[in-house]
Order: structure tokens, then sequence, then C-alpha cells
């Protein structure tokens, strides 16, 4: 069972007030038809700031029940997997209060080396395991080292034939879920 | 050698006037970056309308030669690959031109059925031929059936484990390239 983390991570700028980058209406929009196409259990949008987060949820309830829900069925389907937490460790306590464990958290990143796990061996647990994994996907520079650090996998980066690596998340999130859920 | 395409197709109203959509930031910035990753030989942006092939050029200069190159030397790198045209054949010609051979041409589409090319097969041509191959990507409600029927080939769709497939054309390209030309 797999949830996918779309993380706005809270940074300290030097009054010690929270910057963070912003919500992307494309985010949302390109990730959960993606998440819906490849049977992800739920899309969390995490952002520590409350006007980020009253934000994304006027633009989701426009798909959700407003004209966007008639106008576009599919898109409002996508929606529906869609859910704001303000901190990753919410996003796990909602998860373990839905499906009755805590979930694995696997972290991803452009530069991560060593001991990594792989596309395949991710899409196997996934096929053979019935406890929820979360995979989380950073925004801006990437995830934060003490996200990093706790988390239980660090995924394999995607790479094409040569060195260079600047995805978008939006790209990153299509080819990482057609890797581990594609058929 | 690939090359990709995505296709702005010109559709004509009550009054004969020329419509079609709009070239979208993020599609160019996206797009360019998988394009990139995937070592794909160009990337053609096609639109019949002058006022959106100049927006084009007008946001591709800035991050070839203004702000933008020096800002992010990466985004500068992926946008080297981008080529506006008026028209797929205006494409098929530069390649041509370019390369010494006509392309083959193949499309896109989430609705395809019957005789189509494997994700497999495709990349295994992609690999042992020096030939240019054009892979042709549509915006809006996909490609135009004229484009459809003159072309070489037909891809096969991208399907997650079940029935949706409603993904944004910037998902599309992400997946597909990574399945034809990842390693």
């Amino acid at each position: 069972m797999l949830y996918i983390v779309l993380l706005h991570y809270p940074v300290y700028n030097k009054e010690g007030r929270i910057i963070t980058t912003a919500i992307a209406n494309m985010d949302i929009h390109d990730i959960a038809r993606v998440a819906k196409t490849y049977a992800v259990q739920g899309f969390y949008i995490v952002n520590p700031i409350p006007e980020q987060q009253n934000l994304a949820h006027e633009i989701i309830s426009n798909w959700r029940e407003g004209y966007g829900a008639a106008y576009n069925k599919f898109r409002h389907a996508a929606f529906e997997l869609i859910r704001i937490e303000e901190s990753l460790p919410a996003v796990l306590t909602d998860i373990t209060r839905e499906s009755g464990f805590v979930p694995k958290t696997i972290v991803t990143g452009a530069n991560f080396s060593g001991n990594l796990l792989k596309f395949a061996e991710l899409k196997e647990i996934l096929q053979n395991s019935k406890l929820p994994y979360v995979l989380v996907f950073g925004t801006g520079s990437g995830i934060a080292d003490e996200v990093v650090n706790m988390a239980d996998y660090r995924l394999e980066p995607v790479k094409g034939p040569w060195n260079y690596n600047h995805l978008a998340v939006r790209s990153a999130v299509a080819i990482v879920l057609d890797r581990v859920m594609g058929v």
C-alpha cells in the first residue's frame, strides 16, 4: 500500500521566520493525476504555513465540489486522493490511524549514493506486502538532512544515460511511480 | 537518434480563424529538463500562431542568454535543446536537413488500440539504429486524426494497474522517455 508526500519543508530565515517553497498549482494537478493512474492510496501535500495550506484547500475544493468537479470528472477522481498536512509526522499519524500500522518511510533525492533501495526492490515489496509505505518527494533544493536521516530507506535516484539529473519534481514523481507501480 | 515534438495543432473555429492550445511555461521547463536527462537530440515546440511562437522564443531566450542563463546553468543546458516551428512538416524538414535522413514519426495517445509499437520495441530500435525518429506528443485533446494517420507508428499508451489514463502531457513525456531511453 503506497502513499506519496510532496514535502514543503520549513526553512528559517535570519529573523527566525519560517520560509518555504510555495505550493504550485501545477504540482497539485500533475501529481494527483499520476497518483490516480498508478493506484496510489493517498497523496499528501505537506506545508508548514497555514496560508499555503488554505490556498491548497481552495484549489482542491474547486475540483472536488465546485465548477471543476462537473467540468472534469477525471480531475475530480484524481483530486479525491489529496490530503493537506502541516508536517511529515502528521502524515505518519494519519496513515497509522487509517491503516492500523506505522508506515515505513522512503525518501527520494537526485544526489543519493551509498546503500540505496533499488526501484525493483521497492516494486517487489509493494507487490508482496499489505503494509503501508510512504514515498517522500522534496520541493526546492530537495529533502532536508534531518528528514533523510529519520527515513527507513533512501531510494536510488532516477538516472538517464548520462550525468544530468535536474528533473522537475512533477517529472520525478511520474517516473518513480511508473517504475515502482507500473504494470 | 530521438527527437520529440510537443504539438499545438491548428483548430479552426466557426469564423474560420485558427485557435489552438496555448504554450504553457511549465511544459517548456519540465519537458526540456526531461529531454536533457534522457539525451534527446532536440525538443520541438510546434505552434501555428506567430504570437505563441514569439512568446516561446521570449521565455527560451531568457534562460539561454538572459538572467536565467547565469542563474541556472542546468536550466540553460536543457533549454539549448528547444526549437520552435510552425508545423510538423517544418519539423521533419529541419531534422532531414540536420541528420541527412527523413525521420520516422511515432505518435502517442492515451486511447490508441490495435496494431501498436511497444515500448520495448521502440527502445530496441533506438539502441540499434542511427536513423532519426520523432516522437510526437499532443496537447489539449490529443493528436488530430490526420496527424495520426500520416505517422509511421502509433506507440502503445502508458497504463497503470487500472483503467485511469488522464496524465498531463508533462507526465506522459517523462514516463515515455524513461521507458524508451532509460538505462
